[in-house]
């Protein structure tokens, strides 16, 4: 059953061996009937590729690691798959470690480096707040994946992201722009990473169109709860809707909370966007699956995965310096929001 | 800043050092204020248990590695994330392997062990077919979770998960009950691992209903679309609608299909449960947050978790021989399917 190798099943396709190879490997240039076709004389025979296991024995010279904080959030999924893919075709394995909220991804980028003989790192997710000299610590060609770091030299790191300020003011902007007066946010607190710019998106945002700031509409996410969690989302809504004040439209600075916020909203027997209208932040898949469909705003969530690569392997190869991307998001306007004008 | 220690935390807060610990590791007997309390004292001093460090360093001697094929499906995450507690809490460090579903999660075990020096292995979702032979070249303790091996020995390995028969079963004959005759199912084709069984608990709750199998009900995912996806679900219903067999439920081997088949239904400007009703599979948290809510059979994905790895430290401990454990799954009714009787 074992026994047929790639030449085996290329010939049983009617295809060369590199369209089989291609077909495995995922690449675009594989058109979707001839990847099914390929794909299934493959199960028929038991044929087993056995790519990762190829992977492990290049291991030993050739690893990225990549470093997620949060590697169940539904965010990363597409991120991490495209950066896999990316690793791959390129010959070199990737291993994924997840960081915890209470640890620091520079200090386990550092013990990683010891232990593994990594050629690069990825780090997904992390704190804003490293600074130069604990970044010089990583003596391995890194990138910084949807975070920046705003206390280092520019040139002492690389990054990849979209402006989560400007972008969360754009989200809120256009609920203005709607005629919403009385906005709540669910954010984090004392935050070291996204959320502390995408509250003050949010901040100036009303504040450039004249709409003082009602403290009691600031909703801070549970601590004693998963951060950027559905249910997170969901607390956080029924304690506005059962709290005094008065609001028309809310801005989850996660389209994971922004679902929980929905929930709420319906198991309190009120409407999308009726009585409340939503917006989100991310572009998660799900977002367009949910009735209504959730307005948010989309990062370019594949753009980044490809580029971090390219720019991880660029270092590598010395082919640049460092480098630093901001991607544009873009507002995706879905069934959740209306306007009141 | 990061010169505090856990002992300086421990009295800013006003607890011991080891209620402290506890927290950090989510220990259950921490109650929520003081763990909140806890916490907010850990930010504000910038403290860093920087636990995966610690892990990184133990990681030498004691490792579990999690082998996870699709780990980007949301049912697997809480799975991975009561295991991964659970390994930390018994001093050893997890390492996370994802397997893509062409690759054979027993050779990437193999190769594995030989590299990092394991104390044990947890196989998640990975294929039903494994023989003996194959199962006993693993020379460290294992578990599968959520799969079983049907042409190997029962002493050759350990397995915990539910029943996938006799839960399909229950869900198809549940839809029976309410009245439905005509009943689509999206499932896996020539499948090795979960699709056959679930398969199969449908076309015998039929038969046992004296309901005749249509072919055109039966609907297998798309290869060329990622497996079990949102998209994957979505796509095949469109197919059934636009059909002209006539049906009133669909029942979708995973929670991840039934969201993508509730999305279909109302593309077609068809409601839920009223033109048809969705059943899925799984239990995931997602269903009780989509609208309608989405009925379902829940696996004891917590309880798997938990099973899984006290069994794994029971064999490495030669407190146990080999253990199979099949849990029981559970109907959650929820606004997605409705009697017709």
């Amino acid at each position: 059953m074992d026994s047929l190798n790639i030449k085996d099943i290329a010939k049983l396709c009617g295809v060369g061996v590199s369209t089989v190879s291609r077909a495995i490997n995922n690449h675009p240039d594989v058109n979707a009937e001839t990847k099914a076709k390929i794909i299934k004389i493959i199960e028929q025979n038991n044929y087993i590729p056995n790519n990762s296991a190829r992977n492990l024995k290049r291991n030993n010279s050739k690893t990225i690691a990549v470093l997620v904080k949060g590697i169940t959030n539904p965010f990363f999924s597409p991120l991490i798959k495209t950066i896999e893919k990316e690793i791959n075709q390129r010959n070199y394995s990737m291993l994924i470690h997840q960081i915890d909220s209470f640890s620091d991804e520079v200090d386990i980028a550092v013990e990683l480096i010891k232990e593994k003989k990594l050629q690069g790192i990825i780090i997904v997710g992390g704190k804003f707040t490293h600074n130069t000299e604990k970044l010089c610590r990583i003596n391995v060609p890194f990138v910084l994946t949807t975070s920046i770091a705003q206390n280092a030299n520019l040139d002492s790191y690389s990054s990849i992201s979209i402006d989560d300020y400007k972008e969360s003011y754009k989200a809120v902007d256009y609920l203005c722009r709607l005629g919403h007066k009385k906005i709540a946010i669910i954010t984090a607190k004392e935050d070291e990473s996204i959320g502390k710019y995408r509250l003050n998106g949010y901040l100036n945002a009303l504040k450039d169109h004249g709409i003082p700031i009602n403290k009691n509409l600031i909703k801070y996410m549970h601590k004693d709860i998963d951060e950027y969690s559905l249910e997170n989302g969901k607390i956080c809504t029924y304690e506005l809707l059962s709290s005094n004040e008065d609001f028309t439209a809310i801005f989850a600075i996660s389209d994971n909370l922004a679902i929980g916020v929905c929930k709420a909203i319906l198991d309190y027997g009120k409407s999308i966007p009726d009585d409340y209208s939503v917006l989100g932040f991310d572009g998660i898949e799900l977002t367009s699956y949910f009735n209504p469909t959730i307005t948010t705003i989309k990062q370019p969530v594949v753009e980044i995965g490809l580029e971090s690569t390219k720019i991880l392997f660029d270092l590598i190869n010395q082919k640049c310096g460092t480098v630093h991307k901001i991607y544009d998001g873009e507002l995706i306007v879905g069934g959740s929001c209306r306007s009141i004008l």
